[in-house]
């Protein structure tokens, strides 16, 4: 689909730091704001009704945003954020990094003491594990933020209409375009719209506008491809397409794992997708891989055979586990799977 | 120029996060690389062989980058960050809003007590008042992060090849586009340069390759104006024109200055300029005002006559100042003009 999202940006466009100086996020392009509410509806995967776009370089700069956004400004503690393991295994630095005295890597959700104010991490479906989550802490003084970069056709069965208070998304797991570093918020409070912009004018004094337009133009094209306008009928749409590609590789992964018996894998039961209108199953982003059979440090064990994974102690939990990109190149892919099939003990 | 910066990117271009995987800031575009290293060389403004070059989401998020690179990491109490007033009225809110642990604003250089490590900012020409600057504290366990963001020659006559430890920049100031986001710094040491690198990973994954291939195609063209390829022998270069403007400007406000009698302005020395070949004259993108007559508070003075500044205290200075935008839309500019010549007391 390269030439239908083709943009063109003169020399002349886009120079102002400004975008939209009535909204609340005035960095924000009125026509990315206009395919990200489109794009939402096209596939109900979350309300965009009453509620506030924040677009941001990427979710991972948005996350931070919704930290400062929900810390309280003048404790005399930094605020605990915590996520339920095995978490997304970037989350303790970007909250630790600057040792900031707003918020502080809690870890752990289950774990969480006291009674403290703190902010919970929930995302669904699970980087790394695929499974669809929901809050563990609930208690007073929590804010939840609600990381659904993976909530997408191609990934899950979209069962529901997300409608939590602060919903983050990213174009580089809806479509792949990472480089972009296009992300956006949905957020319902407006005071907390306006902290999560207040900290990316400080950070980067807005969003690339060039990023904006090139992300709405993508948004637009996979838009129109679900609603087939301009498509031959019976056309397959980009979230079609890329679910039959996630479940080949998918099917390739068991078939390999059931073949040296070494691993195993989650096992996700079929739900009706109300984008799909069928059941269907979920094919996660990542696969997390568990070594079976004694082997402790499945990250090495597989290094050894020239397999690259992340070891599940980055997402706080055990060395026999490990997270494997199912989205890799195709030929990188493909070398996996022989590399995979053919370990023996 | 519109039509020769123009730039047109397809759906399936530039989708990893990943641009140069040797370089030490992975997320470079090396087709940015070259025409920064080009421009530098075309202008005589700063010295690029053996720097490191780091990209930016604007200059602001890679003097966060500096700070968190050149900050002790594990020292007991965080670093000051100081600069002369008058001083870039950001500095004190980008380098405190996350309360870090890591560094802290402790304001003007010149009144740096004891001998604490420190880091101290140069912003030259210097920003609110366009003065040529150098550091001030100079004694040891002190680093200084140098922002050039306006050494180019529409606005001070470039005197000097400059060539210190870091040093920043900005597409925003150099050929106006703010709203692509993109800045880069020079950096010598290869260790600041990746831990700049891990900060610029952690914050936003790398910076929008869509705005680093747009800022190469615009720098490019530049560089082509000031050395007449493709263009008609005598054509004027892309700083020969911005010079006239500000220029022009510049005599606008100093009449309507002289006309009132109320106010008065820096006066800056002609000096040979190694771009132009010849004397030339500063004209900074900011003039700084000084409401004289025993006018306390000059912002709120001019507020009352339809003219919006930011006032001195912002910057570290007295009410009597204010600081006022050259680089407004013409429209906007003649109206200022309009309206401060016909202030009478």
């Amino acid at each position: 689909m390269g030439d239908r999202s083709t943009i063109v940006i003169s020399g002349w466009q886009s120079m102002s730091y400004l975008s939209d100086v009535g909204n609340i996020c005035w960095f924000l392009e009125p026509e990315f704001t206009k395919q990200v509410r489109r794009l939402h509806q096209s596939v109900g995967n979350a309300v965009t009704e009453d509620r506030h776009i924040v677009v941001g370089t990427g979710s991972t700069q948005l996350f931070q945003a919704a930290l400062y956004a929900l810390s309280p400004p003048d404790a005399f503690e930094p605020i605990s954020v915590v996520s339920a393991i095995p978490y997304y295994s970037s989350y303790p630095s970007i909250t630790d990094y600057l040792k900031s005295g707003l918020y502080k890597w809690a870890g752990d959700a289950y774990t969480l003491k006291g009674d403290e104010p703190y902010i919970e991490l929930v995302t669904s479906p699970n980087n790394p594990d695929g499974s669809i989550r929901q809050a563990v802490v609930n208690r007073d003084g929590g804010t939840v933020i609600h990381d659904l970069a993976y909530y997408w056709p191609q990934y899950t069965p979209i069962t529901c209409l997300a409608d939590h208070d602060l919903m983050l998304f990213t174009i580089s797991k809806c479509t792949g375009h990472a480089g972009i570093r296009i992300g956006w918020a949905l957020v319902k409070d407006k005071e907390v719209a306006r902290k999560m912009t207040k900290f990316i004018e400080l950070n980067t004094i807005g969003v690339s506008k060039d990023s904006q337009l090139r992300a709405a133009k993508i948004l637009q094209v996979v838009s129109h491809s679900c609603e087939q306008l301009g498509y031959p009928e019976d056309s397959e749409s980009f979230f079609k397409y890329a679910s039959r590609l996630m479940a080949d590789r998918w099917d390739r992964l068991r078939d390999a794992v059931s073949q040296s018996g070494l691993f195993s894998l989650p096992e996700f039961m079929p739900e009706s997708c109300n984008y799909a209108g069928e059941m269907t199953t979920p094919h996660p982003a990542f696969a997390w891989l568990k070594c079976e059979g004694g082997i402790e440090d499945c990250e090495n064990f597989l290094r050894g055979y020239n397999i690259l994974t992340r070891t599940g102690k980055h997402f706080g939990a055990q060395g026999n586990y490990v997270r494997v990109s199912m989205l890799d190149r195709e030929e990188t892919f493909d070398m996996f799977i022989e590399r995979l099939s053919n370990i023996r003990l």
